[in-house]
């Protein structure tokens, strides 16, 4: 798994020194996509927005509607410009939508909530992303800002034009409510993924042999496992935010709504928790199983060792020079090594060896040093 | 034990983007039993109930009587509709009541307080089971809901029938206080058992022969005291809710009552606490034990090495080939190892070995190597 | 030491499901004697009571003293019972004083307070006891409900029969806190003994051999420590709670007094959480002398292999049959070992050999591995 | 990195026993350069101050404007306690300057505001700075007291200057919150360099040889990071205290930008912690790579040991001298290793061991022994 | 270091039981040297006294003076009970005098504030001590009462008498502050030398020789650590207790200073935290350089070992009695070790030998093994 691309978190920030509130534009921003949902209990229209003119029209026509302006891409500085003029969005808000390693949090404005979330998820390709969802609540419309072109908010948009639900027949805190609902719905189906492959590397470290890329496996599951507890943190504070706030852009049944939210991030918090208990069993067991590597290893050695050390002493004994006579003087020496010469000598020392052999590996076998252990 | 197949917990909350307060029947949901207790303080009436219509007529009838209705099984979106309906449960509950990996919460609404519990514990035929009571607490009457159509509220059924305690002079508060005290006694026996898995393990782990399951076995009560421990915490936090909030529905009495119910939590949290240390101590001794053995086998190698290495040393010493004379030009070379020309030279050298030998065996006494340590 | 008999704390609690408040009377209860102090600032009338009824008839005869009622043993249920009934006493307190696994804690009621405290001591037989201690406090009345028959509160009766201190001019609050606080400072000689004993396990532990025995009993402490701490961080709050009410019952001097012992809390507190850095420093010398020894085995092992290992090499050379002439041409070979024929051979191959094993020793002797370490 | 020179934090404190607000000037305290900008929506005067009469004068004659006096260099007394008469400066925070290791801090004080920051930052020579500066903010100017030379707050002096953002259009406030973030963003680059730092070792690390230096470093980089982190915690409290206080001296507008800093600070300790995470991990995975060393180091051991211990047996058994015939009696020993003295011995004994070599090997092969692991 | 003789600090509580507020001398209680300041801004005068009753009249002499009551020793029972009663001290308050191990702590009376400070210092002769020293601060007197004679208060004394800074021309609180604040200064000369006492040791602890005393000296540094840290954290709380008081007795000016203080007890806290971390990376460092050790160990062995293992196993080949020509029968065995009849035969054999070895070498060279690491 790859949420955690090594320094890049720490890149994006304008230089140290800079006037505050300067937006620095990613030079891999995408070019925005502009969409415009406007409803009302009885119907959705759906544009797409050229600029922000067509938006400032398209908002003074439609003054009875609620709308979503949702957009996907950050790559315009001065379409952003005019958004921010248009809904006096603070220079400073601008901001934290463009330099996109903000937390997730809300902020109360004059006219509107600015609501920052973080999107966990994996693409139909397999990528993993982490980005930045900046969603604006005002009195009749949400702005949603997303980094890329993906389409994870499309259930909402679904929910919306089908008027599924309360959303259509509810004003647009309901709204805001579901697209952060459906970010935070985003972490399960990670989540089950995280779950299988710790599940998978568990039961591969079981299988008997400790291969080396595990311990970076595991490091790595750890960390970003603190990257994912650290998000869903923050995305819980923000809720409970949200539900402490006075604010009238909130109405009291979207606040049942927003507590139910709050219940997912504190399951997701559970599911995160437990997983970094496996995380760290894992480890355990990684290191438990090195030193029981190590430990068959030294039995080996040791019975290997053992057997044959006190035979080749013996087989050494037999291979020494004693004479039975002196070579210069001829004198017969009888007590030098006289099994060499007796007939049965070479047999009873293989017999002895023999034993000695069976003793040992019935100790071994009573100290369990024969078993797999 | 097993209360934590491994990624289940995280297959039943409905799909991503899905309408809030959706509920997606589990496809292993249980049919329905339901029963209706009608009691005063004179007697009990005890009907099984086939629908919805019979609920409701049965409600009209004994308007004067506190009614308890149990409900075995979620499996039929029906019923659970119709009782929403006439009970004014809100979308949302219904929504926790089916998707049922719910935390121990407390919920107020208009009218009832709606409560979560787990239900931890083991069926006579030793499966373990993580199981979900959702009350209902009402002006006059008690809804329980349970996940499968196990007894373990018989105990509460029986007390009521028999008029044993407050149970039937009492309001319904107590009848819920009841039930939920019957279900964080079902903790005991759990941890009753756990306890006795545990000493068992211990008892093993001391008696010197360090296995790998071990590891697996400790790393998994590890796990399972986490969910214990998570599920005990929010039943405290919910007893802790109950006990701080100011609704009518709760009498002054009854939440004495709860006070004790609270002070059974704590106890359940140490028991939980005390297992953790010892699982911990478990690993410990674990580890301890499997590097007791690896000295213990270094050991041996040790001994047996040191023993035998020196003495191969001085049988290969007598077994080089050096001449006493050159065998070309017969000139004598006294210098050549006179030993082997010595009556007593095999003699000495078998002495001389076996005096090493005694000596080192003195030294390792000393130094501990023979005992079993 | 032995606080911590192994499952029996999950024993005693009654039976899941029963009616709250149910008492069961543990089998082994001893029978109650029961004593009642009634003092002025005059004097002291002592008295053993048979039954409750005794008990009422001098509570009604000595209306205008103070009384301290001390029942040693809870095996008798009939009395509890008349007690609860005489003084008011919720069935659920009576329940908190048979069911005696409570933790220490304070309960106002309408006209007592009712105080738990664990007495933490060992008897002069040597034997540890967890006790609980029970107090009720009321405007002219003290009653104290212990498990056992020991006779660790007489320090308390003997100042009150000799009128030492404050604590027969005092009201009965004054004895309800030297109570109190007599139970709290039996943690100090506990404590005072446990300190010995970790002193001398260290002082084992750094004699140099690390037996496994050490491993179970610094497990033992630590598991120990934690029953302690449970309890005394309870009783710390408990007395907090005391500072804490405003109940008419307890005077303001005497608040002074519990301030006191809310400092003897905190040193208790003190203590334990500095043996429990010395039992895990124990554990970090136990593991450290166990990889310690090892080293030495590896060590001896190392230099014994490393020293004649290659000697047995140069020995091995010299036991090779190269021959001088070719047995069957006769043909010389002068290439062949020709130190075996040189007259000084041998005595040179043992003069090199002897200064291999110099040289090495040396090298030893700088890498510090003859030493102790 | 050397953030933390190792006891140099201890030495700065005036000795002790000696007055309150006593200040021992550091003997290695650099001259202070006076730089007095004022400024207004208009323009800015720049002006170097050769003492504190010059800056009195300067006042006087510019009452209108803002200032700001920026002193680099505490090592003049003289002029510091000039200048805290005239800003009615009081003693005790006057020696907080000078004695330079004092924490991140806000006080109130009648006439302004003391805040204390911490600059870490590494000069273009890359050495490492942890300098204190100390910002006064009153009704109308703005005094930064550095301990050094260097241009760190150049950039805030470019943006006065050139009149960029909201800095000299606002009060003096907003130029303190300037320097404040100045400082603040100065973490980033620094956290920049540790991130890649940390990348390079853990890189090293995973290229299999591990280095005894690694250890240190990481023991380093650990203890940096605690430094690091502590700082910015204190930073943090710091900015809390500055959003929470109601001193007219900081306006509303400029406290939405303190709010800024305050999620700048929250940034930066979240890569802190991540980064702690990391110096943890590279621990388990230093200490994991020489135990894995160790494995292998064995593994070559007990291959080379398995494989001809059993083989050189075998020879020494072939080297013993059975003799075929008696050499005294001439009798025929046929028992006497009759191997020896068949055409096809020495060929069957060299396949004999062939073959266990390749049997070995196969095993060997098969436990996984063979390859890198 | 000896901050911690090891289970002093439980022994001189007075026995369990005893009447509350009893004190029993210590037997080793020094006698009182008890010395008067009194004072106002134009002088001071130093007086001797001699008893009670001197001071008494000494009192009712100075009316109209400030007065410090400087008492060095506590072994004078009626001198203290004398003390008491005539400036109104409480019994519990006497008994924490005598009783000299309380935890720094404020307590409010009625008539003065009753502070409790502990004093870690190093005397001149290098002995550690851990001293209590007890302050009065009443309306125009401070009693100070110190457990020994030594002069650690000294440099207060020489402000007084010497007239430096606020002290004379202050109310008493300054003077108690200045007590305090000299207190807390003795820390720093304390953490100074525990600071290169623990620089010194990692100095060693590098240089390559694990020593196994380094493993009690690092636990012994923990557990000092561990006291220093409590008696800070009291100190600090202590001090936050003096900054929230709104007794009159307290001055809003001094108050300024025990701020200052309040600095000073944090950055000593900071100071023992990062000493933690020392101790805590010095442990690691010391496991392992003991690991490191093994490993070098092992390296040897395994470099030895296979080195001359297959040598030896050669020279074992040729070694074998096999003959060229069956002794009996005649008959030539010309694949009996032919290389033992060729004339290069020896020779080559060295030379293949030599090959092994070199090829050894270089595959150690190559994987580190002939380096330090």
């Amino acid at each position: 798994m790859e949420l955690n691309p090594r320094t890049s978190r720490l890149k994006r920030t304008p230089p140290p020194g800079s006037v505050p509130g300067t937006f620095i534009m990613p030079e891999d921003a995408l070019p925005p996509k502009v969409v415009v949902y406007s409803y009302d209990k009885n119907g959705v229209i759906e544009k797409n927005l050229g600029g922000i003119e067509e938006l400032k029209s398209h908002f003074s026509e439609f003054k009875h509607l609620y709308h979503w302006v949702s957009i996907r891409g950050i790559g315009d500085k001065q379409f952003l410009e005019g958004l921010a003029e248009y809904f006096s969005i603070h220079r400073l808000v601008l901001g934290d939508i463009v330099n996109v390693y903000q937390r997730p949090k809300l902020e109360e404005h004059a006219k509107h909530l600015f609501i920052v979330s973080r999107m966990l998820y994996q693409n139909s390709a397999g990528e993993m992303f982490n980005e930045q969802v900046s969603v604006f609540l005002g009195e009749n419309y949400v702005i949603s800002i997303q980094e890329r072109h993906d389409e994870m908010l499309n259930p909402v948009k679904e929910r919306l034009i089908h008027g599924k639900g309360y959303i259509r027949s509810s004003k647009p805190d309901f709204l805001a409510y579901a697209i952060i609902d459906a970010i935070l719905d985003l972490f399960f189906p990670l989540l089950e993924k995280f779950g299988d492959y710790l599940d998978e590397l568990e039961d591969e470290l079981l299988s008997d042999i400790p291969k080396r890329r595990f311990m970076s496996e595991i490091q790595e599951s750890k960390r970003e496992l603190i990257i994912i507890r650290r998000t869903i943190w923050q995305e819980r504070d923000k809720i409970t935010d949200l539900l402490r706030t006075n604010t009238p852009l909130i109405t009291e049944s979207t606040r049942l709504f927003i507590k139910d939210a709050y219940d997912h991030s504190i399951q997701v918090m559970d599911i995160v928790e437990s997983f970094r208990e496996v995380t760290s069993s894992l480890m355990d067991i990684y290191l438990s199983s090195v030193n029981n590597r190590m430990n068959q290893i030294m039995k080996v050695l040791a019975v290997i060792s053992t057997l044959f050390i006190p035979l080749t002493f013996i087989v050494g004994i037999y291979g020494m020079n004693f004479q039975r006579t002196n070579p210069v003087t001829g004198e017969a020496m009888p007590l030098s090594m006289p099994e060499l010469y007796s007939p049965y000598g070479y047999f009873s020392v293989m017999v002895v060896m023999a034993l000695i052999v069976c003793v040992q590996l019935y100790i071994f076998y009573r100290k369990g040093w024969l078993g797999k252990t």
